[in-house]
């Protein structure tokens, strides 16, 4: 079973609405709230590290201080580093090498930080035989992404993939999911990036406030139209809506379709051919039904 | 949103190793143990029906005691009728026609009725407009089916996918869900029919400590081999054997193989090629990793 390789794929993961829920221990700080995982996603090849094998103080470069998760991440092809990745492999004690391959934008908020943390989390526990369950793995993965301050529930929502709604905050065991059942196609338009780390580590409160209302909302109803019209309302009440979004989220509108902002990034997305009948050039995925999943090399 | 017609796909779940627990409420009971979801399953399609298109008295055939529910249901093409099924559509307040088609063999234990009603209750859901959430679906179809006596956790393993391991009964809200992550390629051999109303109405005490037995192994051990060599155990210890699938279990061990009982029916499943490096002429799929979904049309 250590076959000392493995991939996993893990869905992107778009949030509609959400408050923040910060705690001192990462498995129980998260977020409610509720959005879309996209078949357009991440793929994480973890390999045996090629300068050391086990969790040793020599081996790699990207976690110099504890000498765990060491070896090389390459993000599509480059070298690069994510932080949720290094923590992820040390709290398993494999050092890797792992590749990173993504068509979603980076920082745009279609979860990638999350979805590579996750993907890394199962496919080393395959590949070194870690024995963990696919629990304990997304606990490991969304405490590494809250702790390196970079997203609160794509994790856990990437994990069960469909359309999740978080109920409650946190890992598997503390937390709660449901999720709106759909299968629809999506499309999404991206302006650039926006700093997760920045809005989250600022006030939150009146966001949070908005959030709760909008889950509130969607909890009474869970179908998709309401989903994307409470993220409308969402949006404009915490304040976070820039102008591009806006102005393509009316142009949506406006052609008789639904379209609202991906937190946290300068994205719009879109069911079935909103971004499309409104003139837009949208990239073009449905929504994933499976979540996370280790996958054949 | 309210298209009258719908089709789910929900994978067939062989429980590996079980224990009972009754419960007067049908959504607190169910069963605790572990399985594995499989990418052979059961195709739901839901459309409104020929006679009849709202909750009234005098619509159908199948449920004329309600008159909820009522409607035409086939099997594979045939006319017939699934209890879960005309209680998933009764509690969905709909009259629809169900046709349920599958290649996994019924009454052989993968779970096909559990598979039926939650396909069901996805599908009447969707094509209805009835806007509820997923795990609403899970629960009404968890309800019809332990309220029928046709099974105790298929439907919660089906609606989660991958291999289920069911840490707590009942429905989503009050059962608990935790996975052994594995990709894999599966086999399987049915030599007949075994009742489940027949074993789960006896006498369940040897049985569940058993599979309780079997459970804690497992959760120290989340691993595949692991699940199947507890459930040879299983089998063994709560008496379930039959001969037929005694000797294709120890037929696939002798060819160095993993092969195990799936509760309750007269069939062995078998990771990778075990049933063919035996000498059987298995039907093969795969781990299905998305569990229950809506499909298009």
């Amino acid at each position: 079973m250590s076959s000392q390789r493995a991939t996993a794929f893990v869905p992107g993961h778009v949030t509609a609405l959400f408050s923040a829920h910060p705690d001192d221990d990462p498995a129980v700080a998260g977020s409610r709230g509720a959005g879309v995982t996209l078949t357009d996603g991440v793929t994480v090849r973890v390999s045996a590290a090629t300068d050391g094998e086990s969790l040793t103080g020599d081996a790699g470069t990207t976690d110099a201080a504890t000498g765990a998760g060491a070896g090389e991440t390459t993000i599509d092809g480059e070298p690069g580093s994510i932080g949720a990745v290094d923590d992820a492999l040390a709290e398993l004690g494999v050092a890797a090498d792992v590749a990173v391959e993504t068509d979603l934008p980076i920082g745009a908020g279609f979860g990638v930080s999350g979805a590579a943390a996750l993907g890394t989390a199962l496919a080393a526990n395959d590949a070194f035989d870690r024995g963990r369950s696919e629990n304990e793995l997304v606990r490991i993965a969304h405490a590494a992404e809250v702790g390196r301050g970079t997203g609160l529930g794509d994790v856990v929502a990437q994990a069960r993939g469909g359309v999740p709604i978080r109920l409650e905050p946190g890992a598997p065991g503390v937390g709660e999911l449901d999720g709106v059942p759909a299968a629809a196609r999506v499309e999404y338009v991206t302006f650039g990036e926006l700093s997760t780390e920045r809005v989250l580590g600022g006030d939150t409160e009146t966001l949070s406030a908005a959030g709760e209302d909008a889950l509130d909302r969607l909890r009474v109803d869970p179908r998709l139209p309401t989903l994307m019209d409470v993220a409308r309302t969402f949006a404009r009440e915490a304040d976070l809506l820039v102008p591009e979004v806006a102005e393509a989220v009316s142009a949506v509108e406006s052609a008789g379709g639904e379209a609202a902002m991906a937190m946290l990034g300068r994205t719009v997305f879109a069911l079935d051919t909103g971004l499309s009948d409104a003139g837009y050039d949208p990239e073009v995925c449905r929504v994933d039904a499976a979540g996370a999943r280790l996958v054949d090399d």
